[in-house]
């Protein structure tokens, strides 16, 4: 008979809640599934006066996360503090060094730590599991690391921030500005107080980077993504893009090139009848490309309690039935600093939005700069005006290089017509 | 250091040949990923002499499967050989008696014997994986197992059988009838000469049996699942659907319900702007509905050599690191015999295609009968003669009892007016 697994939760927030929550109503279940039980035997809170309604008697009560970390009764450290650095940071390292597993909710501390942490569980014979980091409860670190770990991956791309997915979804169905959704969202509790981190793409970029590192063989770096978030994406853009056959998504993605590995987070324009485009609302979805298994996707709940909580769960389950893995797929030794595909280089077709004076001739200057780079048109639209001086102009180019588009807007801006800056949203091909 | 992992391969065909491969090109990344190699030992097909062109000198060729399945020198039994019952089953029965490790992908096999495979193996201490089985190349077996392992399912359903959903998909760009498809699909390579296991639901409902057993903790019981192939389908089934806002297609879906579990498999019609109703060609797709997690959808390669290959290998990697799991998740001892939802119980809303003389009074008579029965109508298309003397008629019911529909349907049958037996198709709200 093995005997029970003796865990300790640092963080009571939403997720560290629904874990609990979890062990209460599934804690039969889950026994039976791992052959044994899982205890909490120690917690650690901001608030220890604060009435949570969850049953903490039996596990001892912390004030510090480190000296839970660190405490001898406890064989797994659950991390839900976030956070990339500070206490979260201190109390992962300690649990490491002191031999305890770690299961972590934190995609930041995970992009930005997860190598010296990984290398740090492996050197210690431990496992450190962040499968609620990445599109919450949908289970692709396990299709990654498990699933498809035989399969070379080329591309892996997907809608990772619930937040981002809602504000650009509602503005397509209503019409209505990114301040006005975002707005509402905010007073709905699917974007915080201080939105910067998910509509400035940094939330994505995090998850994108960890993906990344696992399907590429890659060093988990969140310095090599190149990040754009959403807040210039205006409801006209959506209605043109729209008319022309495309949604615009915050996609985060990464693939293989000739100059290194891509990861990018950005809004893109994906053509209507894709899946991805179908995926509305908080609603996470990530598409793996591979050799053998083809194009794989997932989709489904990427953030929430009960989800972020699920994949918490699932996490310790592994570890109660003694699997334990390099937390990236391979061995730190064997992941490399793969070279940054420099986005200059980047090769697509882009969505141009141009705001000019309405006068004889702007168009003419337009074409003339663009042909003089080499930059080749699609389609041109332009429509009423904004304000009685000034009209959208809105072009979609051919394939080019983004080094080549950034020297044609350059040439472009440099006009006296051109009263805004231009604006560029990469059509993503999938 | 670890030994390498020494696996028998019983089964040289497209999935034994791309395991073959799978291990030649990955082979390293493997080693990595599990920290030891995996090495053929033992090799069983039908022609010894066929050029296979894989390689295959270092193991030892065996003529007789059962005598590879209890060779001492073999760790791991991979059984690729097919059939529910013969020289798979014997095979697969003696690899775990003799204390081997088990992967199969063979869906008949575990749909008809998994119950006592799966106490077999427990009770030996060895792994039994079948991810292959399932939805080839999708990692949902792994998910069911392990990354929803604390989730109470409430619901599962997917398009299982890549060879209905090629033909529906192309009944529905196409027009053509159900023959001409099928006769195409045969010369393509999507359908088997003899297609019947894939188009009267057989294959479909072998996979179901599974994800059902591991869902509602169940043991696997084939016999308790609801048949029905798609040979009956029209291309006007498929016309009408169409315009009505509804595609057809053959699911397998299982749920619990008051009645026990309900296991079907049938043709639906799905509204048209369900993701389900997307998933078009020979490609798979399975959703999961769990309190947790909430919705889960996945979607990729159903079949083909290297999918299926991929998901054996990520079955023998499981092994490879130590991974040894209750087959059904649950332990068989807390494993139930669950009562059977019987269909005439089951509630839904009916498409249904009578085919009447054209007179006066017809629509009367259905109508009439439908009334006595009380299943209300929600809408009747009446259009453009089969033949001169009959006209097609189709209804949509609103939600009734399976049992009144059927007495319903016999009733009207009893006319004479009505030339054809009715034809029902659920329509499924998901």
């Amino acid at each position: 008979v093995t005997e029970n697994l003796k865990i300790g939760i640092a963080g009571l927030g939403t997720v560290g809640a629904g874990v609990l929550k979890i062990l209460g109503v599934s804690g039969d279940l889950i026994a039976q599934c791992c052959a044994r039980a899982i205890d909490v035997v120690g917690i650690c809170a901001r608030d220890r006066a604060r009435e949570r309604g969850l049953g903490l008697a039996g596990a001892a009560w912390f004030d510090d996360a480190i000296a839970l970390a660190k405490d001898p009764t406890i064989e797994v450290f659950i991390e839900l503090i976030g956070g990339s650095d500070g206490v979260a940071l201190d109390a992962v390292r300690t649990a490491l060094a002191h031999g305890k597993h770690v299961v972590t909710a934190n995609k930041a501390l995970i992009a930005l730590h997860g190598a010296e942490l990984g290398a740090l569980a492996e050197a210690q014979g431990v496992a450190l599991n962040f499968e609620a980091a990445v599109a919450g409860g949908i289970p692709i670190i396990k299709a990654l690391r498990e699933g498809l770990s035989a399969n070379r991956v080329s591309r892996v791309y997907g809608i990772l921030n619930g937040t981002c997915n809602y504000i650009l979804s509602d503005m397509e169905e209503t019409g209505r500005s990114f301040d006005a959704v975002l707005k509402q969202a905010q007073e709905l509790g699917y974007a915080e107080s201080d939105p910067s981190f998910d509509i400035g793409g940094i939330d994505t970029a995090h998850k994108l980077a960890i993906l990344a590192s696992i399907a590429f063989g890659a060093q988990v770096d969140f310095s090599h993504v190149h990040i754009e978030g959403i807040e210039y994406i205006s409801a006209n853009d959506i209605i043109v893009a729209r008319e022309l056959g495309y949604a615009i998504k915050l996609l985060g993605l990464a693939c293989r090139t000739d100059q290194g590995v891509e990861q990018r987070v950005h809004p893109c324009l994906v053509k209507s009848d894709d899946a991805i485009a179908a995926v509305n609302g908080v609603v996470n979805a990530v598409v793996v490309e591979s050799d053998q298994l083809g194009r794989l996707v997932m989709e489904g709940a990427g953030a929430g309690e009960s989800p972020t909580a699920s994949a918490v769960i699932a996490d310790i389950i592994d570890i109660a039935r003694g699997l334990v893995l390099p937390p990236f797929l391979r061995p730190s030794e064997f992941l490399r600093s793969e070279a940054v595909a420099p986005m200059a280089r980047h090769e697509g077709a882009y969505y141009i939005r141009l705001t000019a004076i309405d006068r004889p001739g702007v168009m003419a200057v337009i074409a003339e700069d663009l042909a003089h780079e080499g930059v080749s048109i699609d389609t041109i639209i332009q429509r009423g005006a904004e304000r009685a001086d000034s009209v959208p102009i809105i072009l979609l180019t051919h394939q080019c290089r983004e080094s080549v588009m950034v020297k044609a807007l350059a040439r472009i801006s440099s006009h006296d017509v051109i009263v805004k800056p231009p604006r560029m949203i990469r059509i993503e091909q999938l």
